[in-house]
């Protein structure tokens, strides 16, 4: 067991505080990494406050995780000390259902072990997250960080990228297909540049001018406010594939309206009721779909794209200190477009304090 | 121009009443057909209560039509005197957009021309439907019925039918598929055969038991009551394929949660608001798509599909006069599977009446 310095939520209504916990002694197919950088997800902050059903505490979230590797066990063949490695959502899943033997371990049909919030399948030990210097995973569960990306920009690939990569390589978009994004968030933002980057015509559906000004900047192509009428009007039967990245219940007609026939909706940001009517689906033959990031093949496959396209989140560093304040900010929107955690400099303090 | 005899709804709020109508003179493309059985779909109803925006009346509904061609003009090749032809939904669409290229002329993008309750593309005046003893139509918007069938029963193919065999050839249902149908009515009932016939494991959905003894009596393999709580859950995730044929807006959840991963459910009745949350979607990267009719070849090809199968729909056959008294007992789902008007009878009445 090695004891590792973290950061948790005592329960469901403090702050996240210093915490220390344990990481499991290796085991033949483990990997240690040492965290460098840890993004935050907005999965981190409702699940701190238990907004998703009862959440283990304490609690130490972060599933958007890149590292060096520390140590190996003994039947470790794809990774070696001193690589770069990154873990996202998962720990683990039951490795022989139907979905896992697809490399879909995000569907496993036995449940997937999540990064956090979650159990280990073996020992039940609750699972402990990304705002910690260390961490201990299974190499299947392990990819790979090209070198030559900027390493704080690749921690929020291995959510907010693999979550809107996997829909767009899922339903194979490309050259000559128009896309639309709605939202421009951490997920949104990571939608425009890899849709871009698979060579689609990208619009960004927004409420807000900053947004649509940013959007072009990170590549879109164009703009559709969702509140003008004329402009949605005008954008009728045009996508072939729209990605709703909107966190909450939201109607899904008007967006419906603006898909070809045979157009897809996907929707990977909202968990509640949305609104949806059978008259835009049944007259073009639409579809609305869900998507929950990705296997580990293709989150592996996603930073390969993303290395080959240079392609990193745009992001803002802060201290592990500095959580409490980043969760408020995060709620008012106030993040361009994910805060990731320097977990390196979190570790240096620990280690001056400890002398 | 010839006058035919009809049954019309003058108003929103009277009862169908006898009415002639003027077919147009035969142009070079045109097919006449003398009605022998024209089917009654709960549109009719709507449309003639002007239930789905305001109607064109007098309203001559009916788009299941069977019958005999009794003319064709100089320029048909595929008709001749003599044939059994049946006309559906559609007489007329633009012919040179996308859809109408790839004979989806249901989804043709300057919109297609209905058999009723329309109006025709060039002269703008309305069309008429089946309740009337003979109706004039452009070759291309007419198919050809296979002599061996049972003509009354082959009325409802022309809607109910195809409105389920477009969406299970469309994505490509067969052996090794477990296919649910929610509701068993006109369009559930020819689900259940169709998908049969396709090599299917079928399930019904229902809360009846009297409607449980049916579908199995039709065909279908298995039967889920979906009031019951511990059926429904033994149900999840085991469904490739589910069509929806609840005519009005109803949660699609619990459908939802019985679809395996990247299952697809399709909303073939209901025109109104459904419940949908993001939840079963994403976890299991399910579908809800709408599906409207079938194309022209794709009709020919499912009547041709019903004649090798010997397919019809189960048919109560009524007077033309009693088509008010079937409207109250469409209303109460007193109807097994379809009312399809004699309208054969109907012009002897109306000959021997002339005399």
């Amino acid at each position: 067991m090695t004891t590792v310095h973290a950061y948790a939520a005592p329960d469901a209504t403090s702050p996240l505080q210093p915490h220390t916990v344990e990481r499991r002694a290796l085991r033949p197919t483990d990997v240690m990494i040492e965290i460098l950088y840890s993004g935050v997800c907005h999965s981190d902050l409702h699940q701190a406050r238990s907004e998703w059903g009862p959440s283990l505490y304490p609690l130490v979230p972060g599933h958007e995780i890149v590292g060096r590797v520390t140590a190996v066990g003994e039947q470790v063949t794809r990774l070696r000390v001193g690589d770069l490695a990154g873990v996202g959502c998962m720990v683990d899943s039951c490795q022989h259902c139907e979905s896992c033997a697809e490399g879909l371990e995000q569907y496993c049909e036995n449940g997937a072990t999540w990064t956090y919030n979650s159990r280990e399948r073996d020992t039940q030990a609750p699972t402990h997250g990304g705002y910690s210097t260390a961490i201990v995973v299974t190499e299947g569960f392990v990819v790979r960080v090209p070198e030559t990306l900027d390493l704080p920009g690749v921690a929020p690939l291995l959510c907010a990228g693999i979550t809107m990569f996997s829909p767009l390589n899922h339903w194979k978009i490309g050259r000559g297909h128009r896309v639309a994004i709605v939202g421009l968030g951490g997920l949104g933002h990571m939608g425009i540049k890899l849709a871009v980057a698979m060579g689609a015509d990208v619009t960004l559906f927004t409420t807000s001018q900053g947004k649509a000004d940013d959007a072009l900047r990170l590549g879109a192509h164009h703009v559709v406010f969702s509140t003008d009428r004329a402009a949605m009007k005008a954008a009728r039967s045009s996508f072939d594939f729209i990605i709703s990245t909107v966190p909450s219940g939201h109607d899904l007609n008007p967006y419906l309206a603006t898909l070809k026939r045979d157009g897809q909706l996907v929707i990977v940001g909202a968990l509640e009721p949305v609104g949806l009517s059978g008259v835009p689906l049944v007259v073009q033959r639409r579809s609305v779909a869900g998507s929950n990031i990705g296997g580990i093949a293709e989150t592996q496959q996603m930073l390969d794209f993303c290395a080959e396209h240079g392609i990193t989140a745009d992001i803002e560093l802060i201290r592990m200190q500095d959580i409490n304040a980043a969760y408020e900010r995060m709620l008012k929107n106030d993040v361009k477009y994910r805060f990731v955690i320097d977990m390196a400099a979190f570790r240096a303090e620990q280690e001056q304090a400890a002398d």
